[in-house]
């Protein structure tokens, strides 16, 4: 059972207010929040709504609720501020520091994180997803010469969703090739990843975690046995020794720690950024 | 040419920080940033570093860098703060009146926002991201029971971006199914997907950046042709009228703005959250 309700409101997507808030919220043990979103909040009307929505939580739950809110537009800040709540925003916060430094007026204009303000940023992020869809798992192109950084591991190490966050977060060009019994019996890559020694970068990952994370794919047989795991996990990072590629263990990792330290790591460029 | 640098500096993955700043900088026009991230600042010594990075920034731009920081350790924070630059620290800001209202300290640990704390959610975003892959492009599958949503468009509407950002940011099973010659000649819908019907949401977009985003792929032949762009648009519409189903405009989107949309406008549950 949650005990407060936390919103996110924003006159745009409301991802910068989910982050900014998950980011805050986590630092507390033990509370139990439910997570309200209420994007594109452009009208007066919504706004209003906005307000109706936030009271009517604070007289279920008994406890004000929390509001992390990225409005830029003072008409519509000025009605949500109306409700019974926690604000806590960013423009408010950090805008006139910024504008002090930067000796210039804020826009105030909605829209603008997360738009299309820059329509090459947007393509790079198709090209990178496309370019990561076709480089998958070894798979049809293997265009490595265009590739920022190509990911080496067994099944379900986690190369795919890596490369597509990647992309779509970071416009970055990332193949992965898969790990497989022909690598293993040889302990040799193939001549083409060779060429790309400098791009290669492995991932690892806990035997216990990766049987389970198998086993929710295909519960029997040899693929999610401890036995069979453990042999390709160990010949995989044998062959990364071998040929001296970094790696990176993502048992106790989310996506965007294997993405950063992949990016840290190699010193490729964020093309864009969130 | 940049004329200022800004810094995102976490102990983490620097995911915040860039989301928090990016859509404090969209505000200011005409500025140009190098953006740097550093992340992982969980030493001294890379906490000295990052110092000696931005006070370099600094002399280098002759201007003061800005240094956006969620670094939640007293001593990295306190290290950091020695540099010349701007600082702003949603930490800082936006701690203390949580911790006042909800009367607990926070734990102050770091790694805790895109960490692992939640095993599940990982494990959702995961499987999304398998659902959307094998249910790409009316591909494979063809799960649509378990979908929260399917995307219907011409081809490069944004489909398959969409589907996968959905999948990673917020764990929703997104499917997606282009539409060709063959629902075109007819004007109707294949059977399996009307009786999804409540779960449609199309994809529509201009003609002239239609082309243009299909002739980076295929510069030449009927695919990128006025007529046929025109074409396949018009009757992608007539298909959404006439099966009343809910569609955007993503010309002028970021994929951010679509997903958001896509799930303002169907009410599909945002599993997790960035």
């Amino acid at each position: 059972m949650y005990e407060r309700t936390v919103f996110f409101l924003s006159d745009q997507t409301g991802v910068t207010a989910e982050t900014l808030g998950h980011s805050l919220l986590t630092q507390f043990d033990g509370q139990n929040f439910r997570q309200v979103t209420l994007p594109f909040i452009d009208t007066e009307d919504k706004a209003h709504e906005a307000v109706r929505k936030i009271n009517k939580a604070g007289t279920t739950d008994k406890k004000r609720p929390v509001v992390f809110s990225t409005l830029v537009q003072n008409e519509f800040r000025t009605i949500v501020r109306g409700a019974n709540g926690l604000h806590l925003d960013i423009f408010d916060e950090f805008l006139e520091p910024l504008e002090e430094e930067f000796q210039q007026k804020a826009t105030y204009e909605s829209g603008r994180a997360h738009g299309m303000s820059d329509i090459n940023a947007y393509m790079k992020r198709i090209e990178a997803t496309n370019f990561a869809l076709a480089n998958d798992d070894g798979g049809i192109s293997r265009n490595y010469d265009m590739a920022d950084v190509v990911l080496l591991g067994v099944s379900r190490s986690g190369k795919t969703p890596t490369c597509l966050y990647l992309a779509l977060q970071y416009g970055v060009y990332a193949a992965n090739f898969p790990l497989t019994e022909e690598e293993f019996e040889t302990g040799e890559l193939p001549g083409f990843l060779i060429q790309q020694k400098q791009k290669l970068f492995g991932l690892t990952i806990a035997p216990d975690r990766l049987r389970q994370i198998r086993k929710e794919r295909r519960s029997l047989g040899k693929y999610s046995s401890a036995q069979q795991v453990r042999y390709e996990l160990r010949e995989s990072e044998k062959i990364f020794k071998r040929y001296a590629i970094p790696s990176v263990d993502t048992t106790e990792f989310s996506i965007e720690e294997i993405a950063s330290r992949i990016l840290d790591s190699t010193g490729v460029e964020r093309r864009v950024r969130p």
